[in-house]
């Protein structure tokens, strides 16, 4: 590999390109020539800020996801600020990790899987089962497929709130992408509260979609529990409580003494409608094949620390 | 979570249910319930075997890869036998790292990225640029799309000598996907050998489909990849080369003493069939709503040691 290398691997990775007018257009400069207002800034209330014990190095490890906006799996939601607020997670672990599977963590009302004490679950935490489909105001119902996204799971794909979402005659759901947060359950459909979570660290389970509540995605981060060893008990559960991975506090961003601030690309400005179309259309200096398409779990949505 | 999840654990994992004649159908009882003669031996030449440094805890760590079968990719497979056989991976590394993206290893003529010495390339290697695609036998192009997968980014695609391939025409290319194996490059298309190597850790990064070439997938050790700490220079370089995880050897599994024995559910097997059918319509006991589809990259052929 000679030293054009170096050019390269940014195009690779989709980092921001330098700004020249001789440069290629790519997802990454789509980004960095959108207008200030085609921002969306995410209230700290609407984020769960999860500190896992240093690592090995003594580096923080600092988890940060964004909660499923209204309407979406909103009875988990609220469970999970319930729980946040409760201190809920504080002194749990991440137990379970599952090579192209999911990261999870937590404790159940009996202690989980980890074996933790068992514990009453906060007032108001009950396990909803409905909704995982739900129907979404009209306006934005006649957008479905405005992208003209081909998906292998559902009848049309789409960006709703920030959000990929999957659609069907009037219903819509989240959908599981690297990153996103769901509700750990038991076969049953209605015995997942939120006490345990996980976060996909592989391809896309989008056969989880509508079985499984998704609560959100993990916007900074998730380098903690992807790159975390792999359980070798059953099912990805580690063998000895001793290789779990301690959460020493989860909080909403409204209840830190330093709150976070992030934004992300409105999912209708014009940029994010050009940065779609790049996404399903490389043809910068690193791609000689644009493939005229593109996966919903291939276009994250643009999110980024706010510049206060 | 109570009890029970230690059995929804399993499925939620398609790791092998238990043969009783009251279980629901799952991708996993269908591989477990197929026949011995529907499976096809790797010949140990098809196999590159990667022994990286023990990690901390001293542990062994072994990564696999299955060569592409002919007529995909030859061209860079042939180099990459000829880097084997001349040991030329031997003391390089694993220098990048990308969350969701890659993990790549390897060291090119000049000494590559990592910055070993600079070293002649074996006789015969050399930068091919194409096929990227290749025209398969009539027998194999009449089946594309026979399992009526809808992909986003090619006009069918389908499973040959038990690898996925996206079809569009009369042309076939291999795929990416998470653990498939791919030859990086620099800028212009004609600048892999197989030198430098890549294997995904991530959601599959199709858009790479038809502009890298693809050489194979990984088989067994995934996880000794993907977990490895994401680097932190420019494109997931890491900065220091203290960071990264050294190469000892790789070899093709027949020049081992002891030679590696796996096989694959062949893609033609009616088990096979039923595998991708179970795939698209988990209907288990943790399943509420089949999805009615699946993404090729979801359907992983089954692999597994050959019982010997």
């Amino acid at each position: 590999m000679n030293r054009l290398a170096l050019l390269a691997l940014p195009l690779l990775l989709g980092a921001p390109a330098t700004a020249q007018e001789a440069e290629p257009v790519t997802p990454a400069s789509i980004v960095e020539a959108s207008a200030p207002e085609e921002w969306v800034a995410i209230p700290p209330e609407d984020l769960l800020v999860m500190d896992l014990a240093p690592d090995a190095q003594g580096r923080a490890r600092q988890v940060i996801v964004q909660l499923m906006p209204a309407p979406f799996s909103q009875p988990w939601v609220d469970n999970v600020r319930t729980l946040a607020r409760a201190h809920w997670w504080d002194g749990t672990s991440v137990y379970r990790v599952v090579d192209n599977w999911v990261a999870q963590w937590g404790a159940g009302e009996d202690g989980g899987e980890a074996g933790f004490a068992p514990h009453p679950l906060p007032d108001g935490v009950v396990s909803p089962f409905n909704p995982y489909e739900v129907a979404v105001p009209e306006e934005e119902g006649e957008q479905a497929g405005q992208f003209g996204l081909v998906d292998s799971y559902a009848e049309a794909v789409d960006f709703v709130a920030g959000f990929p979402l999957a659609q069907s005659g009037d219903k819509w759901w989240p959908v599981h992408c690297y990153a996103h947060v769901g509700v750990a359950r038991d076969l049953a459909p209605d015995t997942g509260t939120g006490a345990e979570l996980y976060a996909v660290i592989g391809h896309a389970p989008r056969q989880l979609d509508r079985n499984i509540a998704v609560i959100g995605r993990v916007i900074s981060g998730i380098e903690h529990l992807s790159t975390l060893p792999r359980g070798m008990g059953e099912a990805g559960v580690y063998e000895d409580r001793a290789e779990d991975t301690p959460i020493l506090s989860v909080r909403l961003g409204n209840e830190l003494p330093e709150q976070p601030h992030f934004e992300y690309l409105s999912t209708t400005s014009d940029s994010f409608a050009r940065y779609v179309e790049s996404r399903a259309n490389r043809n910068d200096a690193f791609y000689t094949v644009p493939a005229g398409g593109v996966d919903i779990c291939n276009v994250q949505v643009p999110v980024r620390p706010t510049a206060l």
